[in-house]
């Protein structure tokens, strides 16, 4: 079983994501198991700061170091495996569905959870193992990142999605993006699904979702197919969809 | 006052978050208006299913359109304004600090949280204006991914950050990333602060800073300096960084 634990002095925040539809799921599968840990509890000062003004002035605190060794120490010394140091911040690699699997590979995953703050380098230096960005933009805090990750990372452990829960077809996992997708009714309000779809013929079917996939792949995503293979046929569709 | 509404079939996943830290403070300063609406109370089936198989076979379901047609069209005859219709999805523009500059000056955001299942292509095509992708990686849901760029968002609402929560120093908002932060004690355990920063040298400290926020950003994410415009003297450090 997997053990996540969310180091954040807002561990009301993860209540809502934590106990519901997929993380809920593989709590009761067994695949994983969570601990939200307030950090500020590891505090060593009277008033339990966890923040300080930074060296060399400027605006906005520091999250101090003592506080977060700590609790890392704490967690280590119970774990049966040496777990992976996560901090989420906007300089590190970036996230993406190959991290996803390499992390879904390991035993136990610590998120340190900074809020509004800046983090001591020596915590980054010392003791964090990975730091991972999810993208170019500025949030809050950790917290919600960090259950971003968590999410495709837990959905990704054997068992926890049933045949019932698949995607139709995940992005990523192909080298395309996905095809568009239909469902009924097959005429709404005067909005019409593609004959083909409705036709029956399941070779038409696949050539047609082919071609949407490479087509929304091109429109879209272009830098995806410099890493991907191409199939004789869909050469030939690339070559027909440039022309156009 | 902006508007932000979320559909979603997991409203509880929304409560720690938008009731805590930034979200909620933002709610007290009345910067913004989150409602939660669960879509499938808007499904006119008797059995108030929101998915369905989807056309041309394969594994996975697909949301109906009915339930989310009628719900945007119920949320947009209660709002002031043209709300932005948003699809959080792999397949959307990649999402990035000035995207977030971009929705805070819009009066109403509505979020399209889809869960498991993928989207039936007439939502996309006739009722969402932004699609919207946090990475390429895949997700459970779109709940997390909107509240992500939902609490990007917030932040830059004018009221909501004080100053004792703003950032030390934002990453993307100079161009650069962040030079790395300090603070007490100057040796933790034997890791110390950089003399510099405790030189009281100010002159001494800013070079400091950005010798060191050219360096990281050389190191991690030297695309970053391609639309960066250097002053003289961040060419002559970032030559002098090249050679060593």
């Amino acid at each position: 079983m997997m053990r996540i634990d969310f180091l954040s002095i807002f561990p009301e925040m993860f209540e809502g994501v934590l106990h519901h539809s997929i993380m809920k799921k593989a709590q009761e599968k067994k695949a994983v198991e969570f601990n939200v840990i307030n950090f500020r509890d590891y505090a060593d000062n009277k008033h339990q700061t966890v923040d300080d003004y930074p060296y060399g002035g400027g605006a906005g605190m520091v999250l101090k170091p003592q506080p977060i060794f700590d609790a890392v120490h704490s967690i280590k010394s119970t774990s049966s495996a040496d777990p992976r140091i996560i901090l989420v911040c906007p300089q590190g690699e970036r996230f993406n569905q190959q991290k996803a699997e390499e992390l879904a590979g390991a035993e136990h995953l610590v998120f340190i959870c900074g809020h509004y703050e800046g983090y001591d380098e020596r915590i980054r230096e010392h003791l964090v193992t990975d730091e991972i960005s999810i993208g170019d933009f500025v949030l809050t805090g950790g917290e919600l990142p960090s259950m971003t990750i968590a999410d495709s990372v837990v959905r990704l452990l054997p068992g926890v999605l049933g045949n019932e829960d698949s995607p139709v077809q995940d992005s990523f996992s192909s080298g395309l993006l996905e095809h568009p997708h239909y469902t009924r009714p097959a005429d709404f309000r005067g909005l019409k699904v593609p004959d083909t779809l409705i036709s029956g013929n399941h070779k038409l079917i696949e050539e047609w979702r082919e071609e949407e996939s490479l087509r929304r792949t091109v429109e879209r995503r272009p830098d995806l197919l410099e890493s991907f293979e191409l199939s004789d046929r869909q050469k030939k569709v690339l070559e027909k969809l440039k022309k156009n």
